[in-house]
């Protein structure tokens, strides 16, 4: 009854106006970054990174399409939105400093529930040291969009594109991947039965992790910090957010290279494998081309390989080959299958 | 009858998925910046701006509420879309170096549609030397959303806030204003027309000017230029985005001064009085509330009056006064009226 009561107290955006809005939103936030000068009030930001070089990244995220508000707590939206953003820029090994934020919503959204919001970009700016600089607030026609440019900084010798992969290098990945996409499955079977009995009030304990990943994702700054600890450059690197085949497509592409990826060594959580058997779904077909992990995949020169042993977050699961040899899977049984794409597609 | 023809023959965006898509409207742009190191391709752009501070800034369009595709060339949109968000750049006194365009766009919308959008935004990005860095192209469920990041550079004591205003400064504004809004009260009678009847052709021949200034408004890096020829740094500078009376109290209210504005000097086309006229509006409350004519509007210290004489594009409209005296309108009748934002609200 009580959230019955607090619907009354409800604010309409159009009561504010957008400068209120935008003042009410920012209000919270504070700049932590020496690099930001002057942050959100005027035509533009104002930033200096001297001597480094700057990494730009920017997405865009519609509602109905990237997320469903039905299972996915505004909140968390907005911490997923921040993470998803800056695990491009960790991606190019440099760590980021500031974002943009951009949204559109709909006469359904009230002041309240974009402060929800706000509150999760808030507590993902805190997490990882990155300030909001600006952005922009407009109605849409229908629901919810949220368009992110995070912006970043790294030495010119440091920064890692996906361009640098090299015959006989490593291929390293970090934490387990896959479970981000079954979490998404268990949310979608539950809201289906939700939808039939409204009543019901599931028991999701034993899909904590896998909820977890797909709710509240993190990008992996730490790796990019340890890295640096243990004075490593990757060859090249990509984040995991379409699934670990389209990503080592890409690296091999873009660095003319080839890879064998073992079957046996791509690391998957026993929550994971859990639920892939409840659902009947194969777990390497999962971690293949299950997205939004935000895990970091990475090549690095032999040589390098004992300061990676050390961490246990850190998996090699195959090796870079020649180009003519072409893109394979080294399956349990030991066949070799090329690897393609699973056909992400956006549209 | 042709583009009957021509219709069969319209790619779907399905067909093609995002990394064609990416590519087909990529193809055609090339960078023409040093500071752009590397573009699209990777997870983030790399930018260098050696001892420069960066700027950045960040707008949403949404189809509908931004922009009335019915009246509006994708073309032109793609270009006005750009303009709009390098304006802000200018008016940090800065220039414009690199753009990221995020975009979600509903079914109904075909390649060769998405190739026209990026049409207007290759035409402005080789217009105004801009590299396009970044982006992202999702499914919307409705309509066509444009959402961009615009990022440039300038030495960090010639970059200009809206907080500079001093006592007795003078008020300056580029080009004239109030069109862009008069072009969109054209527009949209001829819209309604349209509706109505479907075979009327009208002939606008007599809006030109006004229709363009709202279709294909320019932004104002020529003024930007100049101030670097003639070395004048203003003393803070805003575009008019939103008509001269929110923006002038922008100015104000952080500088923490007041004004006066002459009306008499507010500079306004011969075009915008005739269809004044003819809608029963006055003008200056169009050039004071009518937005997107993206001119410039800045102070400067009396001492560089004669810099600024010498300019017929720029005119003195009035001075800063101490804050205690308000922000007011002299009117041609002699009479101080204060100024209010004519309550432009985004949602």
């Amino acid at each position: 009854m009580k959230k019955k009561d607090n619907k009354l107290k409800l604010t309409k955006l159009s009561e504010l106006g957008e400068f209120e809005v935008i003042n009410r939103i920012t209000k919270n936030f504070s700049n932590k970054n020496n690099s930001t000068i002057t942050g959100i009030g005027d035509d533009a930001a104002i930033l200096k990174y001297s001597d480094k070089n700057v990494v730009v990244s920017s997405d865009i995220l519609v509602e109905g399409i990237h997320f469903n508000l039905t299972y996915m707590p505004l909140k968390h939206l907005g911490y997923k939105s921040v993470v998803a953003n800056i695990s491009d820029i960790y991606s190019m090994n440099a760590i980021c400093s500031q974002i943009t934020v951009n949204i559109a919503v709909s006469n359904r959204f009230k002041l309240e529930s974009i402060e929800e919001l706000y509150f999760g970009i808030n507590a993902a700016c805190k997490k990882y040291g990155v300030d909001l600089v600006g952005g922009d607030t407009a109605s849409s026609n229908k629901g919810l969009i949220i368009s992110i440019t995070a912006i970043g900084a790294q030495d010119s010798n440091s920064i890692v594109k996906r361009s640098g992969a090299k015959l006989n290098d490593l291929i390293v990945v970090s934490g387990d991947i896959g479970s981000a996409y079954m979490g998404l499955q268990v949310l979608e079977r539950e809201n289906e039965v939700f939808k039939v009995n409204p009543q019901n009030q599931p028991d999701l304990s034993q899909y904590a992790y896998i909820i977890q990943r797909q709710l509240k994702p993190e990008a992996r700054k730490d790796v990019i910090n340890y890295f640096e600890d243990i004075n490593l450059i990757p060859t090249s690197m990509i984040d995991i957010s379409d699934g670990l085949s389209s990503e080592i497509i890409h690296i091999c592409s873009n660095s003319e290279v080839g890879c064998d990826i073992y079957e046996d060594k791509i690391p998957v959580s026993e929550e994971l494998m859990s639920s892939c058997e409840e659902f009947k779904l194969n777990s390497t077909t999962i971690a293949l081309s299950g997205g939004e992990d935000y895990e970091l995949l990475f090549t690095i020169d032999q040589k390098d390989y004992e300061k990676v042993k050390k961490s246990l977050d850190l998996t090699v699961i195959g090796h870079i080959t020649d180009l003519k040899k072409g893109m394979n899977l080294i399956t349990k049984a030991n066949q070799k299958i090329p690897i393609t794409s699973q056909g992400w597609k956006s549209f």
